[in-house]
């Protein structure tokens, strides 16, 4: 069976790379971290790398401190590559190609539906109905008869929630809760991913958050909501441009609108519009791709040069 | 057994009452929308009080038409009371306690730890345990060995997601996702239960509390943060009173901060203060007593009579 393979694989080398997703979020995180712990207690050398830095609210899970961001190809026998639906997502396409090809070693653990790591890896272990790549994890040390300490359940439970986005998204199965359940017997707390992982905004950020809620726009035949946020916005609130993640997820819980577009001026002078959508019928990657953007059906974005204008009222948008 | 003999007594009589609290939320709705479903399906005739309209987030669950204000005394030989941690806060306590005298045939159904009805209830079903009474019907409606519907399954999913905070409240149990897991799999409609008790928020709203947010105060020494909302600004944002909920809540997941208080000028012109704490060693209704309010340990307000005004930077009340 193929969760043997890697079992076997696993517990065959020593020299082991975690590779997680650019940008990460809690789940590829936490199923690294745990897989971390895992090799550990095996006895084995395991190594964590992510092209970025891991946002504040992730910083309380375990091992966040042993990722690296760069890797030496010839220092590994085997690389591991957790929740990473798209070969680019890495940010180490090209290296991962030659990997997989030359040392045949290269094991992808994923749940997204259009994962395309399979081309190149060598033993896929994906699963599309899993919540998270966190409930694959969590299958794997059922399958290696793992003891699941109070680490490790908080790890995973905050990869379930964060993932399902507490529990709300439909990749919520009743299995999902099971694992929940079980996660919670086993000691993961609650309370300490909540309240990292949930709003728990500073200050600076909630302002920042007002200011564009206050100057939210409703295009009512495009059915569209829409808000800006400046580089004097953030100035004034003493927020930071991290402070700015989430305002396009909030707005786009608006009922009756299509899609929610959040304006905002980067460091370097330009525009950049984040899109999202609730609505199954509404792929956002092609506005997007209008705008030379991409991404996904979703969420998706685009850049463009040009400044954020109060005229007469409303904000504008001034191409230069 | 006490559960036995609580669905001996509902088998035995026909006129059942089933009353819930006062500014009802979803877990005493949906936990009563059930039972009403239930006692149907068994042909007897029950009715739904409660001495409050339902919120709009809870017009989804069943039943919600059925509800009425006021109840005549005679019309029932038997009356549940669901979800009721304190006499008073059925709002018809000196009317139970005579029923309860008289007919003898009062049913406490509950999970708050300091309940006090059954005092004077005869047969008291009370789990301080459970997460919500939403989870106590579960159990009871498993002994009854009732098949619970889509509908059903959708309802208690309600009570159990609204009186856990989504999953987020350490009154979450194990036990709690289990039975989550096992209502998924009778159908409970995640999607259509978050789209009504998520944020959810209309554009108004999401002005007005954009304007909030915009304005927060941390005052340094107190770790108190604070805003304020005019009656200009619900004009301003086309929003109404009802959009105010919340708003002091979301204010008091601001990290690092002992309390959180909103202010707000009412319809009557008077300043409406609403206060939150998470802090456990902090008790706000020992602040709202000052100024002559209460409430409880986590939550309480006050009004006084007052003006907010913006005066050189910052907000101010202006006592009248």
């Amino acid at each position: 069976m193929l969760i043997d393979k890697i079992i076997s694989k696993i517990t065959h080398f020593d020299k082991i790379l975690l590779m997680i997703h650019e940008n990460p979020d809690g789940d590829t995180l936490a199923a690294a971290a745990v897989l971390y712990q895992v090799l550990k207690k095996m006895g084995k050398c395991p190594a964590l790398v992510c092209k970025d830095p891991v946002p504040r609210p992730f910083l309380f899970l375990p091992e966040m401190d042993k990722i690296q961001s760069d890797f030496l190809f010839g220092d590994f026998e085997i690389i591991v590559v957790i929740d990473c639906g798209d070969i680019r997502r890495t940010g180490f396409d090209a290296r991962l190609k030659d990997f997989a090809k030359k040392k045949k070693n290269l094991i992808n653990i994923d749940h997204h539906p259009k994962n395309d790591l399979h081309k190149i890896a060598n033993l896929n272990l994906v699963d599309y109905e899993a919540s998270s790549t966190s409930e694959i994890i969590w299958q794997l040390l059922q399958k290696m008869k793992i003891e699941i300490d109070k680490n490790i359940a908080t790890a995973l439970f905050t990869g379930l929630y964060t993932d399902t986005g507490g529990f709300k998204h439909s990749n919520t199965r009743p299995k999902t809760l099971e694992i929940a359940a079980e996660l919670l017997k086993r000691g993961a707390r609650i309370k300490l991913i909540t309240q990292n992982v949930s709003l728990n905004k500073t200050v600076p950020a909630m302002k920042l958050w007002g200011m564009a809620l206050s100057r939210l726009h409703r295009h009512s035949e495009l059915k569209i909501v829409s808000s800006v946020i400046t580089r004097k916005d953030l100035k004034d609130c003493l927020a930071t441009y991290d402070d700015i993640a989430g305002v396009v997820n909030l707005i786009n819980t608006i009922p009756d609108s299509k899609a929610a577009i959040l304006f905002f001026e980067t460091p370097e002078g330009k525009i950049r519009a984040s899109i999202r959508t609730e609505d199954d019928k509404v792929d956002v990657s092609r506005l997007a791709a209008i705008f030379g953007g991409g991404g996904h059906k979703k969420a998706s974005g685009f850049t463009i040069d040009g400044k954020l204008i109060f005229d007469k009222e409303s904000w504008k948008i001034v191409l230069e």
